[in-house]
């Protein structure tokens, strides 16, 4: 890894050959150096500690004087107990998952001796942008080896002592191996954000790693492919036929089980005949008793006034259209009378962010129009939205969650940092001896195993 | 399909809103609509060619002012004897490829009775921009309908007549079929593109088919990600240990059997110690009489003026360093020395476009190691960059050649139309549930057969 203070062109140049000599190397080669990286980052930990704690002290100056905010001190404070062993234990994790380069997806005998095969290939150059966590730099670093893709890293000012510290340790480490130092590079030098994201020549994806303004700001700023969400505005449509216990459990867990999270339900959609019944009410009783407000259209506030006892009235407030397309992250929630599923699946589709929908129903055609219609990425039927998780979902990590039409949607595991190539080995074929003409000899096209 | 004269917004949202209808179809109610499509289009065939003969008749006075290139207005010529039977028996090749949607990718069993699957679903609303030649309409409807998507079209000026004739059958067509007429927007005011492209919320994806111009217009005017290639600087590494025969044949179909497509070869790197062997002279000599001008640096050219008897001078010339970066489209070739594998692999991934780069050697451990490191879409081993194709791939059909690093590479299929859903199906399942903590439990994260 160089921590450098070359200039952004020079740095992206510097990773794109070197991911040109990464792509090719075993993956025996690329777990080698996740373990160096692992043992290095294991006998610095005093010092690197030490740099993190002068961040530490700057972040917490800059807190009192109200520049900065109390929670990006807390995200960068990697002294918290397990946060670093956490950090150790997830460059091994990466390590041992499956090497996601040279997997052949097709095979085909297009002639004899003239075989086609499609096969995967690191993207090449991912700038990863992020914020406070000092701790994302060996995760990515670690993605990206593993994935056979150079890296650009660019992280907030707060956290820079952190960084330097970690980004020198990986540098050792990778002296040792044989991923080339420049495949990693460390951006230091401030406010070159615009200039990277410029290099489209050069950067192939980027994966902005913190707030939705910051996810924003790069979608809204480049024309390299941008992997990530803005925002996760998530939806349940709660039918009349939904077990009342199993719906009032799974929203409370969409809503409350951490509210800050892209995966969390912001939208409450209640059929209409479900309004004066025990469907709509449990969920009601549960929402408020978890400490949730309720943004309410008239219906549902009626029905919620009318059938929960002791409503906490302080919970249940008129709903804005607003509230419709907002993103809380907190503990709000907005309510919709709808008619039916076709109503319940126009709003989503036109208001949803694409993350994560759900029908809480017992009727499982209702589930399979809804699972068909919903266009987004997740889409779910009586099961928490918390579920959108790349470790949940099984990939053993998670490079981010896309709300992208193309290429990864989703939890995005190392799948989503690798691209394919065609690979067509020949003995001398030429164009234009296939074909219907005279003299001319059709395509075999036949597919052979992967094996 | 609505030939419209709403704005481009108003075309974009009722394509979005008929790409939920459309998403959702049988892949039988989409196969109907193109069998309509389909015998329609032969029985309007004298309207739709009495329309375009109105279109040549402007373009051939355009082209006589010195306007429109001749080419161009060969384009346009749908009475040209085969073109209007191959529109047509492309419909119906592309109604009976393979259903792209609803393909299960991925499915595992996070616990009992919560099943995730990955399912194939279309990308959402196309935007097609396309120059002259109107058969593509028909072509990009199929492939449209076919693989779920709705598509908004955006033809050249030239060939309206053409368009608005072709587009009013397929209307017609579309009425007595479960394909929503919304789902195929023919947009016809003019400079409109602009506009289109910038709407990002509504249009997922962008095709241009056409002009190198067109496409790197296209791709430098709009955040929507753009599928295609703007250039097709293809290159061939003539080591010294190539049969000689093999290499000349193979070079003078890359280079000359259609020269003017973004597979042909542009550039030749020879290896130093083949200059003065068979290996090159051969090559040479058959290049040169293939009618190739070989724009050649200083060791290439006193080879072959010494080694190549009576070499036509006049298709000898020096190379200029730009030509290097040059896609001639034309019977020119730049011919550069080097001195060994490496030095080619460098050039290559410096000034390739990345879309079909060519290795011709016997020996193999020299051509894995050609196609581990150049990062093209397509890499070859003794075989024409004139293969790289979706119909001679074998799919069937071609949406483009891609050479972005994402989401699809190379020639693009139907595939490349599509992109996935998370489908969750559950029986209450709510994330506190999960994880290492008291009364929590694990995920069984067990792979399930896709069948």
């Amino acid at each position: 890894m160089s921590v450098t203070n070359a200039s952004p062109a020079q740095a992206a140049q510097a990773a794109k050959s070197a991911s040109h000599v990464l792509a090719t190397l075993p993956a025996s080669a690329r777990n080698d150096a996740l373990t160096a990286i692992h043992s290095i980052l294991s006998s610095s930990r005093e010092s690197i500690l030490a740099a993190n704690a002068e961040d530490m002290d700057l972040a917490k100056k800059a807190a009192a004087d109200g520049q900065l905010s109390s929670s990006l001190v807390s995200r960068l404070d990697l002294s918290k107990p397990g946060k670093y062993d956490d950090m150790l234990k997830g460059i091994l994790d990466v390590r041992d998952l499956q090497d996601p380069v040279g997997k052949v997806s097709l095979k085909t005998k297009l002639d004899d001796d003239l075989i086609l095969e499609r096969v995967s290939s690191p993207i090449g150059v991912l700038l990863i942008i992020f914020e406070a966590r000092p701790e994302v730099i060996a995760n990515i670093a670690s993605l990206a080896i593993k994935s056979g893709n150079a890296a650009i890293l660019k992280g907030g000012k707060e956290s820079t002592r952190s960084f330097v510290a970690i980004a020198s340790a990986i540098s050792k480490a990778l002296e040792s191996t044989a991923v080339p130092n420049d495949a990693i590079q460390l951006v230091t030098t401030r406010d070159v954000i615009p200039e990277l994201l410029a290099l489209d020549r050069l950067i192939d994806l980027v994966i902005p790693r913190g707030s939705n303004e910051l996810v924003r700001s790069v979608k809204e700023g480049t024309r390299i492919p941008v992997l990530g969400h803005a925002d996760g505005l998530c939806a349940a449509y709660l039918a009349a036929d939904a077990d009342p216990a199993l719906a009032a459990r799974v929203l409370v867990d969409a809503k409350t089980s951490y509210p800050a999270a892209c995966n969390s339900l912001e939208t409450l959609l209640v059929q209409e005949s479900a309004l004066a019944t025990p469907v709509f009410t449990t969920a009601a009783r549960a929402l408020l008793a978890a400490g949730v407000t309720l943004h309410a259209d008239g219906p549902s506030k009626s029905a919620i006034l009318a059938s929960v006892d002791d409503a906490p009235t302080a919970q249940v407030v008129d709903v804005q259209e607003s509230d419709y397309d907002t993103e809380f992250l907190s503990l709000d929630l907005a309510v919709k009378t709808v008619a039916d599923l076709a109503a319940a699946t126009a709003h989503i589709n036109a208001h949803s962010s694409g993350h994560t929908d759900l029908i809480l129903t017992s009727d499982p055609a209702a589930a399979e129009a809804f699972l068909a219609v919903v266009d987004s990425a997740g889409v779910y039927w009586n099961a928490s939205t918390r579920m959108a998780d790349g470790m949940r979902y099984g990939f053993g990590t998670e490079v981010g969650i896309s709300t992208n039409k193309i290429h990864a949607r989703g939890p995005v595991g190392l799948e989503g940092l690798m691209i394919y190539k065609y690979k067509l080995r020949g003995t001398g074929q030429v164009s234009l001896a296939y074909g219907e003409g005279e003299g001319q000899k059709p395509f075999k096209h036949e597919k052979l195993p992967l094996n």
